[in-house]
């Protein structure tokens, strides 16, 4: 058979990690911005919405003498009449680029500037499921102020975002530690290499996993693996190992157990006492706000990731338990994080300006909001207007037209109106609460028919309840009487 | 002098063409999306929000055999372990982005399905003054349905949503055309030369600027131009222009008027009279619907840009004055546009699916009720509790709780607290209407210093003013009357 030479189609198809969402997915989120918005422009932040597109130089994510750089970011290079021109990226997160918008105009903002930001961030990163490359944060920060009120203010409102998205206290923890008591603990330990160092940190970063007992063999000889594989040690001494031991097992039952706790593990070092000592100020200035331990607590185990924080860093946490893939109980886990980072601005400037602030991860909150039953039911359909004689869609145009205009959301059949079943299928699909429906004898009498489809759904599941008995679910009434009897059956339901 | 060798620092400066968006500027464009998407839903219209990020192949602006694609989208090329991967680009408007949705996702939508989109769109193309490489649509879409009567539904929702973001009925028109008529009057015309085609249609456009005279020179044998120079006419006789004469002054008093002069101006072509049969039925839907000629009218003048339209094509204009750069009146002009398109879909699936819609230009919307005065005010500023002692930061922070309790904008001053002339250039920076002040006299004797900013100002705009003679901008209340005092200013001045 001889080919057809033709232009294929195009596959209908997002690109590989990224995907879209639809209507209650879109409306909820936009609901949840809008409540955290409120909770942020109460606590004095103001809105910022920067371009998606940074240049890589203000990112600051890779340099431009690579050719094609592709190291996390969706990156292109800017081409000017034909001359290869600055290389573009959109944004990886909303930190990078408040930096570079703070030093653009720095001049015109208010020092200390609060801000607040919310929209979807890229990553060029292996797609997993469940992992997207597009993807929404909501951030606030405070830049131009080193005080640590500026932090416990971060966490206070994260506390107070959480629960008026619907996070009842006692499901949520806000964790905060300080960069600099880890640092402190490093140095009392005497430790100057830099991989002993970091063998000591991914060290901590499995005390949850190991315990007291593995981290001591972590830190010294070895251990004996679960699976039987023998993991080396750091190979300190035990008197070596012990400021991290202490930092670990420091968390007290009340706040100023822990700080004594952690004074002890800092020693003599000077940056692990200013650690400590900013989060005793932290830990009073909740206390006086009214933020007790069932909200935020100090928590030396809290290690964020990003190596740009500096000083106190903070997690939030939902601790209600979740079923996971191969069911099995675990605790929803992180929603929030962020910390001090006082050289981003630096980079721009050559002079240190403090920040400190907070990134939501808005679609982790969405799903456990919907773990929670809180929301995810499908959305109100609309009144279906059917179409009986298609001659005469001004009538049905207008019913439509009133409806609206009473506030309740309605449409005409829009589809081929030759098949009566199929617009009744339509409304179902569209999980319509009223079908109305006006032939030829209706119009001539008057009247329209009215087809409740919460009832007839409820009566389809199970016929024989009787409280539905002695309601029709589908009856006449006069024309003008349309608005009026369909809003008494919206509200019937509502 | 001997250069150092340093890595320079980074300019702090948004891409070429790509701009910040402060405060106000934020929330109030939020706050129109979500009056317009209010409008939408109440007509059934479910939310979509597609990736921004589309293959190109799926965007179809060019073809993936050029090695750097430029046209009009900013891309790049995936790199999969190495290997060039798909052609990536963000998206240049929400139309494709729809085509390529539904027929991803065809089976699982109801048909036909309404939906609208918000957010930003990306354009490659060189910034000039206003014009930016970002910037939001809102469109609303109807997929699966031939029938003029959805055409009729989006100019009836583009109407009411003009008046509920805020432009009054008069200030401005929904202009409907259809691409047929214009094909009708061109094949009226005897024209097969697609380069005379063009040409008429061009001149079709410069109908508004040179009048009934200069179109019927320009289709004949040229004109004088007002600066003198010669326009080469089409070159058409005067018989064969006359449709086009025809068709451009048919506007007539009434829509009836319209519709019979334009179905003298396409005389036998069959899809002409198609096209006008079609604008008929929209103007009997929209009377039946309520919505008059001061709302919507049949305007053969209306030749939207595009050209994948197949039927109805409109627009939104608002018409009342402004005052161009160089002082001179114009009316506003053009904020929302769309039509109808069958052929998008049909890319994909190779079935035809008949689509119309509508997208309007959110940030020139702004713009319109910016110069109307409807939006644009300074956002309120949080009531700002300085800091007189730095040691009972705890204090202050428990004032600013209470404030924010009682659902009142609070903050705590961050910046150094040594300079008191500082805080209040701060609070004025921020557009505070209140400060408070707590130094140690006034927590020893339990009460707060309460400046009313707002009057403040006033007093220092007009001294002599005798209304606020008797009312003191600085005043001591109990602390336990902080935030009923603090209100009762705000409420005074709301």
């Amino acid at each position: 058979m001889a080919k057809e030479k033709k232009a294929p189609k195009p596959k209908a198809q997002t690109p590989k990690g990224f995907r879209d969402y639809f209507g209650t997915e879109v409306t909820e989120r936009a609901e949840m911005l809008a409540q955290i918005a409120g909770v942020y422009h109460r606590y004095g932040f103001d809105a910022l919405e920067s371009s998606a597109v940074e240049t890589v130089e203000a990112l600051g994510k890779f340099l431009p003498d690579v050719d094609r750089p592709n190291e996390g970011v969706f990156a292109w290079q800017e081409d000017e009449d034909g001359d290869k021109g600055d290389w573009l990226a959109l944004r990886y997160d909303l930190t990078a680029p408040l930096a570079r918008v703070y030093a653009q105009h720095r001049n015109d903002l208010p020092l200390p500037y609060r801000r607040y930001a919310m929209g979807p961030v890229w990553r060029n990163e292996k797609p997993g499921p469940g992992r997207f490359r597009q993807f929404y944060q909501c951030d606030a920060d405070t830049v131009g102020s080193g005080s640590v009120a500026a932090d416990a203010e971060i966490c206070a409102m994260l506390a107070d975002t959480l629960e008026v998205v619907g996070i009842p206290r006692g499901d949520y923890i806000v964790r905060v530690n300080n960069r600099k008591v880890l640092n402190g603990v490093l140095e009392a330990m005497g430790l100057n290499d830099d991989s002993q160092r970091d063998a000591v940190l991914r060290t901590i970063d499995k005390f949850d996993k190991v315990g007291e007992a593995g981290v001591r063999e972590l830190l010294g000889k070895g251990r004996l693996d679960a699976s039987g594989a023998y993991i080396d040690g750091v190979g300190l001494g035990e008197a070596q190992a012990e400021p991290v031991i202490a930092f670990l097992t420091s968390k007290g039952e009340t706040a100023a157990q822990t700080i004594e706790n952690l004074k002890a593990a800092v020693g003599d070092s000077t940056i692990g006492a200013d650690g400590v000592a900013e989060l005793e100020q932290i830990a009073d200035l909740l206390a006086a706000g009214g933020y007790g331990p069932d909200r935020i607590v100090i928590d030396p185990s809290v290690v964020r990731g990003l190596g740009y924080y500096t000083g106190p860093v903070f997690e939030a946490e939902l601790t209600f338990e979740i079923l996971d893939e191969k069911g099995r109980k675990r605790q929803f886990g992180s929603v929030a994080g962020g910390g001090r980072y006082d050289d981003l601005v630096k980079r721009f400037t050559g002079q240190p300006v403090p920040a400190t602030g907070v990134s939501i991860g808005v679609d982790r909150l969405l799903a456990a909001l919907r773990e929670k039953g809180r929301i995810g039911s499908q959305s109100a359909g609309p009144v279906v207007v059917t179409v009986m004689d298609r001659d005469r869609m001004g009538d049905y145009q207008a019913m439509v037209a009133e409806l609206r205009s009473a506030g309740i959301r309605a449409e005409v059949y829009l589809g081929n109106p030759k098949n009566f079943g199929n617009q009744l299928k339509y409304a179902d699909k569209r999980n319509s609460p009223v079908a109305v429906i006006e032939g030829g004898d209706e119009k001539a009498n008057g009247v329209v028919q009215i087809k409740d489809l919460i009832l007839g759904a409820k009566i389809a599941e199970s016929a024989s309840l009787e409280e539905w008995q002695d309601r029709p679910n589908q009856f006449e009434v006069p024309r003008d009487q349309l608005v009026t009897k369909v809003r008494e059956i919206l509200e019937s339901y509502s």
